[in-house]
């Protein structure tokens, strides 16, 4: 069965990936989600937010990655604009077993 | 040179991600695997698994990832069909350098 | 937008994927990167990188991952083969939102 894989790129803070994740299972109810914490990152912005780094390190990098039908991440990437920062998130095409 | 990556989704519970990496490491002596464990997640239940829930915090969300030739990728991951539950393992195309 | 992901598959003995990261936001400024810490792994040596063995629990896997045009990811990964073992690298198609 052909999927699309959703990549959204955030970090910890502002609580940004906690609304995220509520919406995509209690509005969206895709199939599965799972949230990933980076140890290092940066942005466009250049800033590194690094699990070495005391300071930020309450702001680490975090990957919410999900998968469904083709027409359902594109709808709920759609909405969620409102919410994720522009070019945070890629889509490529998978295979599910 | 073309190769599968494959991303299997279970959790920590039962055992399983290390039932699925040791067929992995000595049945199928695959190129190589890197085993992640996510914070936060959900699958078809619907129900959260989260580090910042205590009581299901020793049951997070595993992703064991590896890649090799296609039909490498297709044969192991048909013959983990016992332990892997259906509609967990996603496959695409990438290129290794 | 169409760009091209890249994940590097290292381990953190060595230091490696800190001069791997600072290479790609001092001298390649790509768009943005994010490193994740594996639980557990192996290579093709077939040496398993574990968090539960404690003797190399101190070299565990890391990916470091990044996308940015097709162009600019084949150029940065072109100039870091004096740092990537050869076969460590792989790179996919994805659209940018």
């Amino acid at each position: 069965m052909n999927v699309t894989v959703a990549r959204i790129y955030v970090t910890e803070g502002k609580h940004v990936y906690e609304k995220i994740f509520k919406r995509l299972h209690d509005e969206h109810r895709v199939n599965g989600v799972t949230v990933f914490r980076g140890i290092s990152g940066f942005g466009r912005s250049g800033e590194t937010h690094s699990s070495e780094l005391l300071d930020i390190s309450f702001d680490l990098p975090v990957v919410i990655e999900f998968f469904d039908t083709d027409e359902k991440v594109q709808a709920v990437v759609d909405t969620l604009d409102d919410i994720i920062p522009q070019c945070h998130v890629i889509t490529f095409s998978a295979q599910l077993t």
